[in-house]
């Protein structure tokens, strides 16, 4: 079976499994106060740009958007999202049992509009029962999106500043962050990021990891009490190292670039082969992430070689499916899914 | 710096690394749904001796505490724990954030009375007032407890029977249970847990592991939807075979159990040692931590070259001190260990 | 000031006032264990045509949903409301308070549509990662809506069908159920709600009493221990009474549907006097609640002698405002309403 | 049947019917912004002696102390309460299911010893590993106690000292406040309340009121956006007169106090009756709660003309049983209670 139904389908990069090895039996205090966690995050606020950064190494992408959303509001405050923001499709309501209302927006490609957003805040503050109501407190975003998009630096500045100037944070998963930034259409670098929002992550477990979410807040703009708030989570490991030999390693000699980039190279490639094929493309995608409209019949054939995610029906008659590229795809997964799809 | 301050210091038993390197790059299915789940779970159920067990994978010790008893409880109960549990004392009040009380019962050496627990259900189920009461709900113990002691098999078959009468669930954290099923002392095996218990998880992260715990509820005994409410509260992996591989290869060949063997080894040496250089111990433990009286002079002098945990105050001039042994514990580390305490 | 805002702007009918006043002195258990709540729940039954009918009295709306729709569900269900849904715009958050999602449904004037539930409902259980998801768990309507509409029998007897096809109850939010089924257009009585809802209220706050609400469960449908969640909410009297006698004094003699038919007696004649003098409704409410299009000049002119609710803009010139006839509406504010306006 | 068992049997001091009856028919605005609760708010700051106190009223008791408890708590932060303490005990699991640990301490005759506090608060502070505790964030104590006991104004002094040393709010539960400022044993009055706590509040329901409490924050000390939290918990009364006529009555002329003093001089000619009758007080309480030793058959006897309270066993053949009085006890009631103990 030929892999591209996800990009957490594999193991990690093996620099990562080499790194264990080497420093295994390396005797370390736990909880992440660790010489390896210590290194993760200096070498993160290098690359934000931002030594005052407070920087907390997570778990997993759910564990992540619930503590730092429901750390983030007041109790009376609510998030808002795209409605198809992954934390108001596919995270089992981990918000809201944390107390906390999504406000799910309209969406075009999975991107927010900042006059939608101007508009949901502005009418919460103009509203004379506001105080019967839940107030809009913060913006999540992901980046790329679900869809494989990504905000422009335009855009995501035209975000940032309408928060701002409604006092409220801006917030970005980045799952697939390094994926969205070394798109060739990237016009933004993680000093971008971090200069934009008010916390965001940079995604471990997409992204070459087997496990990881690397937190940022920039400008010291952690939570009070964070650590016992992710304890409090349950999503404070013992072994801390877990996380931080990953990102250690990651971020050394731009190696979560790198193999972000080698992602997205076999990503257009792809993209390339199934155009020239003359399969056409449900949007256009400038991530690892692509999205094809297959008849209904040769999806059926296909799927007895290559492994893929079905996302929607197009038409009666064809389906769209994703298939994704990752740190570890390789020419020869290219070259047998030109083969199985040609 | 010689370590003896916990059992999580170190990184995993190198035959899970292995296991690592050789399964890479073999691409599964995300979530928990991967052959090496499936496979160390039907290891767990057969070594329970309970083919109708369910088993789940999760990360760490507070999550799974969190996950269970909230799982288990109705809304309007709570759950009994010695008043030294980890649960009362160490978890960020991760068990009443999800709302439920916890009822803390006098302790001795760190276990709870079973005369204590029904005394305690009685008074509710005989009050008159119990409606407006957290009705109790279940009991929560650790084998072995923070203080390194085992339940014996007569002791915990009067608790699981003393839950049973009043309809109560029995929930065993085993965070250290290699190391308590290993003890010299022990006269239960795991089967005999599956079998007084209603919840139970067996610790991975303790000994020899990177992360993992593994649940196992007997009998078909699982909350139901449980993989959603894993979900919710932030705990589910997107490479589940990061602990599947984990609990796979522990429950292969008895790693887990001769590796937990080894450190009982290592801390009977150790007990013996120490006393032998004539230390006195705070109480008799069976298990993998051991607590020795130190004077509060040779404590500092000894902690310039030991790692260990300072436990609590004995006398003016005394201090209880903690040295865990673990799987990765040599008898290098002893030999320098006596040298610097001698 | 002739007052039209809203039907909560006076205290009680006065046999509720005078019923205090007879009984002050008499002592009576607490918590609701009195002979007055105990007359109020049995009157309740007989009126639902159910003697197996669950009875609760509570004290506000917001409450009672909260308390109703988080007891029903289980901690990975939530709740599909109208977009419009009092629940989902008007209460501060509280249904996410208590851990669950609300799925804002599209409306018309106020009502839910059976097939977008049903839609919604079959698009969870055909997920392929619904246990991702968060399970519709439970429908919540209110009737009258927040539009003054009705559902009719065949509409709600639809929606019940969806319901349970799908397993899921109904819940019907009643803050004004009086005016609902005293409406000249209802084409339901209580016995029809109750036969074809899970959980309903009856409200009493808009309804001539000072407040409370009637919780019924038909056919022993209360959650269990649902006493020990009302107190663990705070939303436990202490003098139970409170409730109790009111409601038994509403339902003594058809008070409760007397004086609802007098609110929709005044709204009927209020709705033809603006009609006459050449108001445009916004849209035809059958109950307490008439929205009527106003220029907007006009608008701040009779703001100086009459009390209503702006609800909404109509365009550049007119808005849409609210005028509500209660139980202590009488011809005198009619007649002067008609000076003002005409 | 002669009434002594608790302090909320009667409905209301009939001022208050009186003041609902005049007022009946005046329309008001909803949520509390009537003038009657305007003028309740400004006699209880009045009476505070503090200008700038934030005053709100709300329903019961236990909505009371959930509210305040988890709108001053950070999230991971909990209370310290007596062991006897009404939020331990009887509140069925309220501020637990806000996600708050209840820290409870030992206490005699209901009250908390400062040095308990600072022993508690320091070990916290002092602990290595407190980040992995929940923090003590509050001091919840009642006055009177459970046990009608009263703290004196040094004691006060001590506790709020305490308090304010480790930087946390002192919130004193006042459910029977006026029982306990008119004792004659009472060296404070509301000023003194005012000036030591943080937040307290002024009971109602048990001292003439029909339901009700006024919260009081000092020195502005209200939680922002207390009134959208009061909401969220489903504790906003639409008509919020019910309580603002209420307490607007209390606070006329002295009527709280005074019906409190009624209350007090029923209850020590109800102790020196017992006394001269031979019966033995198991504890000195100076306030409406009397608690008396009777022989069990005695108990069972009189049980049959008199409610009482069955509060503990006091050895093999006695009871210690609660006689409460209040402000609807009369001289009648104590011959009678007289005539059937005697």
């Amino acid at each position: 079976m030929i892999y591209f139904a996800c990009d957490y389908a594999e193991g990690a990069h093996e620099a990562i499994l080499q790194k264990f090895l080497e420093t295994n039996r390396e005797s370390t205090l736990g909880y992440g106060e660790d010489r390896f966690c210590e290194s993760a995050k200096e070498k993160i606020r290098q690359a934000c740009g931002d030594p005052t950064a407070d920087v907390f190494l997570l778990t997993g992408g759910t564990q992540t958007n619930a503590l730092v959303i429901s750390a983030k509001l007041a109790s009376w405050e609510g998030v808002i999202s795209a409605e198809t923001g992954h934390i108001n499709c596919h995270e089992s309501g981990a918000i809201e049992y944390t107390g906390h209302k999504v406000f799910a927006l309209p969406q075009k490609d999975g991107k927010l509009n900042p006059r939608d957003v101007d508009r949901l805040v502005s009418a919460w503050e103009n509203d004379g029962t506001k105080e019967h109501m839940v107030k809009p407190g913060m913006v999540y975003i992901s980046h790329p999106t679900e869809y494989g998009t990504l905000y422009t630096k335009a855009e995501l500045t035209a975000l940032s500043e309408v928060c701002h100037a409604h006092g409220i944070p801006l917030f970005l998963d980045g799952a697939r962050l390094g994926y969205g930034l070394m798109s060739y259409a990237s016009d933004m670098d993680l000093t971008d990021i971090a200069g934009l929002c008010d916390a965001f992550y940079i995604g471990g477990t997409k992204v070459g990891a087997l496990c990881g979410e690397a937190v940022v807040f920039p400008r010291h703009g952690a939570p009070s009490h964070f650590f016992t708030t992710i304890k409090q989570h349950g999503a404070l490991l013992a072994k801390g190292r877990l996380v931080g030999i990953q990102f250690d390693t990651l971020f050394t000699d731009n190696l979560y670039w790198n193999i972000a980039r080698h992602a997205i190279d076999m990503a257009e490639k792809m993209k390339e082969m199934v155009v020239r094929l003359g399969y056409r493309l449900a949007l256009d995608s400038p991530t690892n992430q692509q999205f094809v409209i297959l008849e209904n019949e040769k999806m059926a054939e296909l799927a007895e070689k290559v492994a893929f995610s079905v996302w929607e029906p197009y038409d009666e008659t064809h389906t769209v499916v994703r298939f994704c590229t990752s740190w570890a795809t390789t020419e020869e997964d290219l070259a047998a899914l030109e083969k199985a799809i040609g």
